[in-house]
């Protein structure tokens, strides 16, 4: 009993490191399929996105069964309990996935990022793969080290953020209002993409630690307050 | 000790159906601030945002003591694991409307919201104040008839929020890109608001039922998916 018991606290968290792949690979592809106006890519995308939402079903549904029946105490208790969040976190980043592909598809056959932009487009691509990735890692090897990396990673992605507004809403922006849209919402949905991973490598270190990287979790927003402003 | 452990259930619920008024009274005073260029009122609804955050640490602090000392099994683990959800969306709902306020604060002593908008914002946000407070007394009376008449609301809501997006990507829109910014980012903000309060709703359908309203929750974003069409 105690040891099926473990295996399935090993499952959940496997489950958890195979959806940040998939959330990586969707966030990879959607990118590609933003820049380079596929729209297979992009279909492929939002198709794919199912798989997570299920995946996380399963979770969730290991993880009540394991509250249920084996009556978890202590740092085992938190482990499931903040699984069902931390899985919760990464289906919402398959999501914003499937809007940056959605967009993609929207605008297809042109592209929604116009050649200027293209070069911030692939680095907070870059980001999110590379942010999403490190927390897989964070998750698999409960590694508090690397969750400080990720918050880090996230910096960077806030800076790309800021530096988009600054030029959409700068007087000397070139194209047109529903250009503008596009790229506001695209970069929120990386940059909410990335709060999400930070969220979730803080929910490893309360695992961990039982005390919180930064205070009480949910505001990981504050780039997107700002950034209207262009600064 | 399971008197006390009831009382401890109720408490929980109450906790979460003042977050409800809480949330609603935050996004009633951001848009006044926002329609009326309020940077005071704005001002308070950042400020108080703590309170509603403070809130669901305090109702998630509950719910892990009831989980790890009283190992509640069948509905009550249900209330006990849907209630630590329904507070991680009623925070988030409270972190948009301290949006909205950032947005009025960033453009006073201008109103960001062109005078043809005011309408429409003033519309979004009755249905933002009502849909809370219908959410308020579906966690109360748990009131699976009511989590219905939230998605109809939320329907309105993805109809304004339609509109918006049509006038903003609209070839006649006679303003500059950094208002198009602002709207766009406060539509999403209303919408997303609007989504998570179905969201909630239908997890109290899930305490009475053990059945979704709709497929497996998360998947209330698809008007955001469209909306950059301008459809």
């Amino acid at each position: 009993m105690r040891k099926a018991y473990h295996e399935e606290l090993d499952r959940i968290a496997e489950s958890l490191v195979e959806m940040t792949h998939l959330a990586a690979s969707a966030m990879s592809r959607a990118t590609t399929a933003l820049l380079d106006a596929d729209v297979h890519l992009a279909d492929s995308v939002i198709t794919a996105d199912a798989d997570i939402d299920a995946r996380r079903e399963q979770i969730d549904l290991l993880s009540f069964d394991l509250l249920a029946l084996q009556q978890p105490v202590a740092t085992d208790l938190r482990v499931v309990v903040t699984s069902m969040r931390m899985s919760s976190d990464i289906e919402r980043m398959g999501d914003l996935a499937r809007h940056v592909a959605k967009v993609a598809r929207l605008r297809y056959p042109a592209s929604a990022v116009p050649p200027e932009l293209r070069g911030t487009f692939r680095e907070m691509g870059s980001v999110a793969e590379l942010i999403v990735e490190k927390v897989g890692s964070v998750i698999a090897r409960r590694d508090v080290e690397g969750a400080l990396e990720v918050a880090r990673d996230d910096d960077a992605m806030d800076r790309l953020h800021r530096d988009l507004f600054a030029q959409v809403t700068s007087s000397e922006w070139p194209h047109d209002t529903e250009t503008a849209v596009d790229i506001t919402l695209l970069g929120r949905y990386y940059e909410r993409f990335a709060d999400h991973a930070v969220s979730v490598a803080e929910r490893v270190v309360w695992i961990v630690t039982g005390e919180w990287g930064d205070e009480a979790g949910g505001g990981h927003d504050e780039v997107a307050d700002t950034a209207p402003a262009g600064a």
